[in-house]
């Protein structure tokens, strides 16, 4: 039997596991869920050890969460070393986010998968260890050497991943590194991502009066902390969508209008997706980008959560004092995640006014955007597995999203691709999120695939 | 024995009681409370039949906790009718919002007593409950016609005694009116209120894109909530601390010199006050106006509250669907709250971007402000009351907050005076609300001196 009939076979198991893994709420960010993040690795681990892989979980001292590593190195020398990351902790998720089925019971309706974690990332985690089940166990050997690494704070700033990297990062050596997370344009569309944004996160506290106070006893006395607040966040972009932080700008990489053209082969889909998905009452951004270019190629700002005062049912007349909000920058190529963060703080710190306080905190995600290299063996040989069992060619994408681990792998591999199988309308981080389940069966045979013809030289 | 003694010999008593009173958790905002609020219902109407009042419980249909009305008519057409007004429902309030004790377990430190509502406005309500059971207990008989009523809903739109009013006004016709609500300036400073601001509230909902997204994806191609929310905020005040709603300030009363001046008496405290209860960095408002001035004769545009997107522990990377605030306006004497509504209502729309969607609701909560005659009878004798027993002139103050139903009452009342115990440090509607224990006793005195020296024809 080949890997691929092994697959189809054995497929119904396949997707009982992962309705299995989905159904762990492995909330890497709330500490209540620590022991359901722990749940998810064991479970990882004893599939790895289960399918011929040797396996082993590694927590450094400032991590929180372990890594899982699967390795099979009996391919030969002669065999390219193919290095697969993904993760298994997910984003948090509540019903009262708007979820129509509860997100960590796996449901499937209408052809999808809901549940969290089913997009980002544990379909694209099942992919690669049911791939590699479906070769060992018809083959009884990978045509290449495979060291799989599974991480469980992808969501939650990757210290543990990080600080392996520093110390022992050479074990991960390899020819090719496979980034497994995120997903393609359109269910039947794939696309092959050739850029991520990469991330900074601050918090933003206000502080005004020393304790909360009755609004009709101070109001128009004190400015107050969430109008102060407010009145901060609204001087971040200017009337042409353009982040006003001075040098935010300064070292952002300009694509020609050939690379332009280029990934313009995508807008009519991203266009498309953007209807349907996000639905907002008008397009939005940088004047002079499309849609995908100001999601892509083009650096944000954005306001990710922001709380004050009472905002509950009812009304409480409430002169608060303190307000918060929480911020993100998505970065592109050349632009620095520490001197964005520092440009930032200036910013912020000459906008604020001498009636309030402020405290701007990193959290811990800071990432640098990474361009791949379209004509790399590695790419082309994905490109060609996609377009295998697709039917149709992978087109080139800008992905908005951030990926930190993929700068981070880079110096222990020679070529890197991405490649996702989930697909953006599945609302990662959102409620409902899901997966096209005919999809997870053409992801499968598409990284058998892409293992059986990568070579080393290329 | 005299009132006055029978009222210092049961002091410990009657202490106890506010403490009882102070443990029922009567916050009328939210339905969970809705037992607790009528079990202080309940509790207030077994004491005034207990004092010798007659007592009944009243419902509208659109009231969803009763009022209390207790009576005692026996005094003769000579004496005059005094119409009490309190409240026994209290803001929400919870540990986590700053709390050192239990808010709903009444406790003594540093000569006060913490918990909620005990300034706002429990401390009131017993006080003329104590000063009347003091005069019957003593006298037998009340030296006026008393009608006293007291209302479950004035934390939350006053429906019910407004409904009641609308029927049944006629009921509590009376010579004066005393609002037993409110405190004065200072633990040792008599003050009393010759104005109250009036006040209107919105919710202000903005909607974009029609789920939660991943900020990754989307970010830069949709106008965040958040932040269109913010911009429409920060465009509600200009450089001068004034509100930018045209129309905002057209009625608004000036006050003469001569006003001011008379007003001024009250800065030195008022301005302790601000620095050692509000504690801001800097004062901030209105330029031209003092502190007291600000909060006293100038109306506000207040945040409230605000919430969006995912502002808990940890990050998010989010881009929300919906982003909300809770705004209030205090009113000044000639503003009409319907009227404000509408101007705000106009401005906010013509503020909002076509990349957003924004609902306006307006809460229950609109009132006018009230001015009071200060050299009526009735303020004369509340006044030289509290000289008697806090041994100092009282002076006038301009309250910061909203008793709507000052305005509610005057119909009914040929002269209104607002008399409350509480002192404004007492942090109404914050954490750590509390009164000063010794001003329980002076406020029970001085409620028993009024009741004995307001006449009919003055």
């Amino acid at each position: 039997m080949s890997p691929h009939q092994y697959a189809q076979q054995n497929h119904p198991r396949f997707l009982t596991e992962l309705k299995e893994l989905v159904s762990i709420p492995s909330v890497s960010t709330q500490p209540q869920h620590n022991a359901d993040v722990q749940h998810a690795a064991d479970w990882l681990t004893a599939k790895l050890e289960k399918i011929g892989m040797s396996a082993e979980q590694i927590l450094m001292p400032k991590g929180r969460h372990p890594l899982v590593l699967g390795q099979w190195l009996e391919a030969g020398d002669e065999a390219p070393t193919v290095l697969i990351y993904g993760h298994y902790d997910v984003q948090p998720a509540e019903m009262a986010d708007g979820w129509l089925t509860p997100p960590f019971e796996p449901t499937e309706k209408d052809g999808k998968l809901f549940g969290r974690g089913a997009t980002d990332s544990k379909v694209n985690t099942m992919t690669q260890l049911k791939a590699l089940e479906s070769l060992l166990q018809t083959d009884g050997r990978l045509p290449v050497n495979v060291k799989f690494i599974i991480e469980g704070e992808e969501e939650s700033g990757s210290e543990n991943i990080n600080a392996f990297l520093d110390a022992h990062g050479d074990r991960l050596n390899a020819d090719y590194g496979v980034i497994c997370d995120g997903g393609i344009v359109e269910p039947d569309q794939p696309s092959i991502v050739c850029g991520l944004r990469g991330i900074v996160t601050a918090e933003l506290e206000v502080y005004g009066p020393s304790k909360d106070l009755h609004s009709g006893h101070y109001g128009g006395s004190i400015h107050n902390p969430i109008q102060a607040l407010c009145e901060i966040i609204a001087q971040l972009h200017d009337e042409n969508g353009r982040v006003t932080v001075p040098g935010f700008y300064d070292n952002v990489r300009d694509f020609s209008p050939l690379e332009r053209e280029d990934l313009a082969q995508i807008d009519p889909y991203f266009n498309q997706e953007w209807d349907n998905v996000a639905g907002a009452p008008a397009h939005w951004g940088e004047i002079g980008y499309s849609a995908h270019e100001r999601t892509g190629i083009r650096p944000t700002l954005e306001i990710n959560g922001i709380a004050g005062g009472y905002a509950a049912e009812g009304f409480k007349t409430v002169l608060p004092a303190t307000a918060h909000a929480k911020i993100s920058c998505r970065l592109v190529a050349n632009q620095d995640p520490v001197r964005i963060y520092q440009l930032l703080e200036k910013y912020i710190n000459e906008l604020t006014p001498d009636t309030v306080m402020i405290k701007l905190t990193e959290c811990d995600m800071g990432a640098s955007a990474y361009l791949i290299d379209m004509s790399s063996h590695a790419v082309k040989t994905a490109r060609q597995a996609y377009e295998t069992h697709w039917g149709v060619p992978a087109i080139p994408e800008m992905a908005g999203g951030s990926v930190p681990i993929t700068a981070a792998l880079d110096p222990f591999v020679s070529e890197i691709v991405a490649m996702g199988f989930a697909h953006k309308a599945g609302q990662p981080h959102g409620p409902n999120e899901n997966i096209i389940l005919r999809n997870y069966e053409r992801a499968i045979a598409t990284a058998i695939t892409f293992l059986q013809t990568i070579t080393k030289t290329g």
